[in-house]
């Protein structure tokens, strides 16, 4: 077994937008597998924006604590039980846990999220994206929130993110307009070439509010939320009548070095009959199953594309990190820790 | 018939919070009837907070224009069919009319609300009030959005006011603890004693945070807002997981000289999966019927007071509308126009 294990920690806190030089690459030793323990092989790390939320002091909450300084990185990651001490977990089944920024993982199993099913209907990757914790979020943010109904018009923010391609591609399939609002003119033209967006905008350019009521003629019916702050004040400008908002993070916020003011036109919530509501995947981990087999069924049917931005090796998963709020990425951002399998 | 007419005209927009001098008695010669209109001799004027909103520059939206200068303020009266060239209206029957601050209206019927039920089972001013769009509106947002379930925790802004405090003896009644907020010791205790609230809290003290933390010691599960603005906010950080909020209406927001920044805590929404809605009550009108019988059937019980502030004559109008906002009411506002009947 490996006795040396590569992690990336938390070098300081981020101000603002994380930059590669909040993480620090490290080798530490690898301890043995006790009593009730098992070894993970990770092969993938997920990298996703909500984690961002917990790099701030005094971050803790009822969800996770705040990360520690020097100390490896929080994040989601997906591997191969390679040696196991715990009756539970057996060795050569894949999951997905809530762990570290590192190569293999010594763990009890207080962290497990999911087993992948076995036999696999999709690559292993799938698993954290359209298969994992974002296509999942979009699924039940988008269905159980914004409930589309078929000519309505399902605004998605962060649109070539993980979890708003996922949402708008959901929403095309419920017999919806998508728009997707995204950072640049190349991912405005993906989304609608690629992945059959009736339109998209981007949030850089002037004219922001003009732009999305010209996309949305007949109002919002449905916003999608990863953003929260300014763009959601502008958007419920925008609302129709019995509108929903699905909240379903606030990158803004996480990123914000002051706290950010709301929307100061809520009272268009009770002029227009607006739900707002948020909400939190892993609390539906009972229903995966039945999402997942959707999720899958559309991908086999080509209703639902994968779209992935993948970089390989653990010294790059700060960057891949970063890469999610410079906008870099398009789709689910993953790195690939390993070249064998696939 | 009559033929002057005294009416209540807005001398000038309100800047914030109205004042007496922004409204004015006037005389007006009272038109005859035409054909397909009808004769209404009002009885009584409902004072609205949600008014207030419609007499800024501008505000004008889907659901009314915006008043205009000089002409009789827009609310909500309740009067009797005294002459009638109009098939559906006869003469002898009481009906609720979204007219104006004036003794008589001449109306082809565009503005009727509803008919009162014949027999009457309450005093004419309780269709106002308990019966009318505030006890409905405490009735739809409380039932259909917050959900209170036996044993949670309600809390109810402006819990003084016409709606609120329907809203928190509906909370009790359906097995909720109810809090209120007041504006001031003598009504906090007039909740509790007379209305049987668990707690009540003084927005005006220092320490409103705490004392609401204290209240609520198992969180907010339900939030009952007519208020807005920084309280909101406050509130939002005492919600329970699974909260609801029912948006009922923004008082803060009516009398804002500029755009108030709105809650910069949204993102708890999503981390405690709460829920945020607006509703607007006379939408619901096809249940009014099921609504007024199970708030009579409360009525009559015991289990529901009446409790309003009554002023008498034309000429208070003006002033029962801003005492509204500077806190001298409890339970529904009213003026008497006539000192016949009830």
């Amino acid at each position: 077994m490996p006795t040396i294990n590569r992690q990336v920690v938390l070098a300081r806190r981020p101000n603002g937008y994380p930059v590669p030089g909040d993480f620090r690459l490290e080798e530490a030793p690898l301890p043995a597998v006790g009593p009730g323990q098992f070894l993970l092989e990770n092969h993938y790390v997920s990298l996703d924006a909500g984690f961002r939320n917990w790099m701030n002091e005094g971050s803790g909450d009822e969800v996770l604590p705040a990360m520690a300084l020097d100390a490896p990185v929080m994040g989601l990651t997906l591997g191969r039980v390679a040696e196991s001490r715990h009756p539970d977990y057996v060795v050569g089944e894949w999951l997905m846990a809530r762990l570290c920024w590192e190569e293999y993982s010594v763990t009890d199993g207080g962290d497990f999220i999911s087993r992948l099913p076995e036999p696999r209907d999709c690559p292993l990757s799938y698993y954290l994206g359209v298969l994992g914790d974002t296509g999942l979020s979009a699924y039940f943010g988008l269905l159980d929130i914004g409930r589309p109904a078929p000519g309505e018009t399902v605004l998605v923010s962060a649109a070539a993110g993980a979890v708003g391609n996922v949402a708008g591609q959901l929403a095309k399939i419920h017999g919806a307009r998508a728009v997707g609002i995204a950072g640049s003119p190349e991912k405005c033209v993906r989304l609608v070439d690629e992945l059959g967006f009736d339109a998209a905008v981007n949030y850089r350019e002037e004219g922001l509010q003009g732009a999305i009521a010209a996309a949305c003629p007949d109002g919002v019916h449905v916003y999608f939320d990863s953003v929260g702050g300014p763009l959601l004040e502008t958007v419920v400008d925008n609302l129709a009548v019995g509108a929903r908002i699905a909240l379903c993070g606030a990158i803004t916020a996480y990123n914000a070095t002051e706290p950010l003011p709301g929307p100061s036109n809520l009272f268009q919530l009770t002029a227009r009959q607006a739900l707002m509501q948020g909400f939190m995947t892993h609390l539906q981990e009972h229903r995966y199953p039945e999402a997942r087999a959707a999720l899958t069924g559309w991908l086999q049917s080509g209703e639902l594309k994968n779209v992935e931005y993948r970089l390989h090796g653990m010294e790059r998963v700060g960057e891949a990190f970063c890469d999610l709020f410079a906008g870099n990425n398009f789709g689910k951002t993953v790195v690939q820790l390993r070249d064998d399998g696939e």
